[in-house]
């Protein structure tokens, strides 16, 4: 049983006593299935800890919620492919904002759908590792944005502030649909501009608390134009890239192998170009500085077409943890003082600066009225700037600046 | 004796013994003079406690160095009209930077070295006063732009940080020259985009260290753009706006009843109509937030010509110290604690955001290749971001967005 899609719903009695609920729409070769859950426990790790979530998993094992109960729809088993539609209907009449019907339909099942649930997989792995890594649950926050707006669609925000590990992170699922792709996202297409669009993607920025962890961001998204009267346009982004304070040549060797040995098996010619692409991208070009060591990242990606693109998509994802994690383990133990805390803070500063001024991604959101809360969970809980600051030669803060922040082939470093 | 022009020498033995020297050419009914003093006291306090600067000023005083002594030139009283051309050859073949010989044509020194000596004067008197209301000097930082690169000229940054009162602020002169007016300068006349153009202006930002003391905000600016072909277009733009974190009432009424004062006898609907532009313009359009409580702003100003504008620039330069100052006094000495300056961090947040991802003004400096710790003065020393932060209903904070973060007719408030 295949979960093919969720829709968040705000409104009705249930909404009221458990906040939002998110319905799964599960496909069945005989029909499709709908359960209904609150959407705080719907991303909970499946081994949590809390009591709470076990017992209300336990509490649906084997149970549907029927619309009477939820003022929401359920379909018991095995109801009929017809029956879909009428499910539907109820939900809608339950108090559920079904944002766009049209996701529902068999095409839209196969394509979409499956890049939403690879999505929404993602994001529960990864915040699995991070939460058993940091030991504190992360906050989930999952929205929707109603039909009739700039934006509509619905999203999944979590986050974390004050973790033992890190001091502020998010991992974040969204799914929009606008009726006007803003110009940040077609600068190379610009006969896409001011088409209706629907972007789907999970975004990941982590601010570790310990100045010898780098920060790191992980992004994949996929983009579908649909030009009036023309065939949609469906391309893909995404990248990683670590933005240290207090440089390890070994680490950054391993972030970059790591990134090479999951897009080799596709292409040997991606790891090469989409490191390069990178470095040029993750630039701030009004300091000539890099932001950090750099990675992978590739964007407006369509060769190959679809198939290709969402493999490319998986290889990123699915790599991430593996890149990153490892090198947490190394540094997180490390004691550090002010001096380390000072020009974490300050290096900080450069991140909000790329990402408010320069960030295709972040600006694409802001632009095209995203949630902003979720969007700037890439802000670092603390900042400072300070005038023309430059590190002693001969430092460990210079270090950073004359081995890390200079673009190099750190996957064949020896 | 008028000052017409000056600008920053920044080699030469006297500029290694010195610092930058800043050159000073008065005109005279008989010709010009050239003066040569060190940047760092160009803009000193006229009254300023420190021995060293009025030792300097006393000697300098009826005496004009020498091409030879200074490595670079100096024209004696009297100096015949001929005579400039020779000085600024000589001054030029001393080592320092003439960066635009042609600012020193006679046509040229009618209009626009009128508004340089406005705003270096302006400068110098806003930063007197703000020197003796802190009691710490500000960091005088001299710098010039060589011909030949993207962006050429000359400008003083004066920054503060760590102050008694302010923690972090500066007020910049700067005057540069491009060779393609950027995107962010031009969007209300495309007609222009990519012409040559001359930008000078005075910007300021101050950030104090007393919650209850509000941020405020002044620039004033001439653009220049000199499309090949056809006439040279000049227009101004400037304002000022506070930002308070904890709003009186009485702060807001009298900010805006100044401004109002200085514009009103230019024409009474300035006031009105630059109070709304600010209103519109500082405005955070993914938070749907106003960043304070406004002031004035207009832009792209070129109606009644030089003069008029000018006219504008000066009322709004020469009225900030009223505006600003008597709340500096008025709320300096509150006692105040962890929970407020928690507060004017977390805020100051919106300051970087509205800066890097809206202002014009900073997305100008940044994307015409401008001098970035300059422009950036305006980023708060110390910034907070935290997920979906909302003040609890009725506290002090939570007044700031019910009272003071709505567009309010301030002048008239009782």
């Amino acid at each position: 049983m295949l979960r093919k899609s969720s829709t968040v719903i705000t409104t009705g009695k249930d909404a009221e006593a458990n906040g939002p609920l998110i319905a799964l729409l599960y496909s069945r070769r005989d029909g499709v299935d709908v359960a209904v859950i609150p959407a705080r426990f719907v991303n909970a790790q499946r081994n949590a800890q809390d009591g709470a979530v076990r017992r209300w998993r336990r509490g649906i094992r084997g149970r549907r919620f029927h619309a009477s109960s939820a003022r929401s729809a359920a379909c018991g088993d095995g109801a009929a492919d017809d029956n879909r539609k009428s499910c539907l209907t109820a939900m809608t009449h339950a108090g559920s904002r079904l944002l766009d019907n049209s996701v529902f339909t068999p095409e839209r099942l196969t394509m979409h759908d499956d890049v939403r649930s690879y999505l929404l997989d993602l994001q529960t792995r990864i915040l699995g590792a991070l939460e058993t890594a940091d030991g504190k649950p992360f906050l989930r926050d999952a929205w929707t944005r109603p039909a009739g707006g700039p934006l509509e669609g619905d999203g999944a925000t979590s986050l974390i502030e004050e973790g033992r590990l890190f001091e502020r992170g998010g991992c974040n699922f969204s799914h929009v649909r606008g009726k006007k792709l803003p110009p940040s996202a077609t600068q190379h297409r610009p006969e896409l501009a001011g088409a209706p669009f629907e972007a789907m993607g999970v975004s990941l920025v982590l601010h570790p608390r310990n100045p010898y962890v780098p920060t790191v961001h992980m992004n994949v998204r996929m983009l579908v134009a649909k030009p009036a009267g023309k065939p949609e346009a469906a391309w893909f982004g995404g990248g990683m890239d670590l933005t240290p304070y207090y440089g390890f040549e070994d680490d950054a060797a391993h972030f970059h192998r790591t990134c090479k040995a999951a897009l080799d098996p596709l292409d040997p010619g991606y790891y090469p170009r989409f490191k390069t692409w990178c470095d040029d991208y993750f630039f701030l070009k009004h300091r000539s500085e890099p932001r950090g060591i750099g990675g992978v990242f590739f964007d407006d990606f369509a060769e190959g077409g679809f198939e290709r693109g969402f493999a490319l998509m998986r290889a990123t994802g699915d790599a991430f943890l593996h890149a990153y994690l490892p090198i947490v383990e190394r540094r997180r133990a490390l004691p550090y003082g002010e001096t380390e805390r000072d020009f974490q803070a300050y290096r900080r500063g450069r991140y909000v600066e790329f990402n408010l001024v320069w960030d295709r991604g972040t600006l694409f959101g802001l632009q095209s009225g995203g949630r902003t809360e979720s969007i700037l969970m890439s802000m670092p809980p603390i900042v400072k700037w300070r005038y023309d600051w430059h590190p002693a030669p001969g430092t460990p803060e210079a270090r950073l600046y004359e081995v890390f922040l200079k673009p190099r082939d750190w996957a064949a470093a020896a």
